[in-house]
């Protein structure tokens, strides 16, 4: 694929909230769907959502639309959602036990093995069925077991010590939840989720309400 | 300010990510910086940090670069950071109790006053020194000490209550955890943390590594 095919990580970013609406379509029953209801429904406008789409192939019919069910398939499939990834989290706090008890990531193919902790009072514990381990066991398991994703919910200080494990281990990817940025090699995949920065962002605009436009 | 003068929300969610490498580079007692710099340590390139940040002021000097201390002071201030929230938590669940206890937030001057949940079993505890509270109590308490900002991390199915409540009781800003998109007036300012948006760009990215460009 030339550069100029690539696409762009902000068109990426979109593409989950498609695959979200369209899934809420799906379960509504809705069939066919125009890029100007689409458009309603995100935000976006229509032409932005064809272009975006047309960066993965032509899904939609000029005069009928996107089916809805297709649309959605397939965006599942691109997005890498056809297959089952394993999982592990390394931080057994409220916010690991969050993650843990949340079906939604587990419905979407996101099969958690083990939650990993060095607190000898959490270790031992279940969080519904998974067990929290000893993290000095953790990069065994990992290769045992071919995991394909580490999720980071320990404090900041230890952030990189456990991206070093996952990285020792064998890892793909890093779902990381520590404000710190972590040094990986080139060939590990790392989304940070960074909290403080979504709620500085709002805190912008209760500050700046008309000194933006949206993009 | 014109149209052509507002800064794009793109722009905007860059600025609390220089915030933080310019506290990380006040910490360890660094005075200057120049754009090349920070190119190294945030990723984006010098041009785009200099344009970035040229919206809000002409901050850096040539030759001399960016003063430290000043730049994250005004930063700060641009992120309205130089302000204390009144905030409180609707769902005491592990998520709830994640962001109650996280102390970062308090120390960047948003102040959780209290939790809210429906559930009998969590009403009357503390979380650190915070009372979880009757959910029915929380428009009266909102109203009687000028909340800011509500956060949301019930379940889906209630976000949308949830969010009423919050703009009846007169809250400005609503960070929604929960996967729902909230229908709110124009001058409520929503801002969304999708964790199943962040999930599947990691997803995407596991599967298609070349074929994306930066931006």
């Amino acid at each position: 694929m030339n550069r100029e095919n690539r696409v762009s990580v902000t068109v990426i970013r979109r593409l989950p909230k498609y695959y979200r609406y369209l899934g809420e379509l799906l379960k509504k029953g809705t069939n066919r769907i125009s890029s100007q209801e689409l458009s309603k429904m995100t935000g976006f406008t229509a032409s932005q959502i064809r272009q975006d789409l047309n960066n993965f192939g032509g899904f939609g019919q000029q005069g009928y639309g996107y089916n809805v069910e297709e649309l959605h398939a397939q965006l599942g499939k691109i997005l890498g959602l056809n297959k089952v990834y394993k999982t592990v989290i390394a931080g057994a706090g409220n916010l690991g036990q969050a993650i843990a008890n949340y079906k939604g990531f587990q419905d979407a193919g996101f099969k958690i093995l083990a939650l990993f902790d060095k607190n000898p009072k959490l270790i031992g514990l279940r969080i519904r069925d998974l067990p929290i381990m000893d993290v000095d066991e953790m990069e065994e398991f990992i290769k045992e077991n071919e995991v394909d994703i580490g999720i980071i919910t320990t404090p900041k200080e230890n952030a990189q010590d456990i991206a070093d494990i996952y990285i020792r281990a064998g890892v793909k990817g890093i779902w990381n939840f520590a404000p710190a940025d972590l040094r990986v090699d080139d060939d590990i995949i790392v989304e940070n989720v960074h909290l403080n920065e979504s709620l500085f962002t709002l805190s912008y605009f209760l500050n700046n309400r008309q000194e933006y436009v949206r993009d």
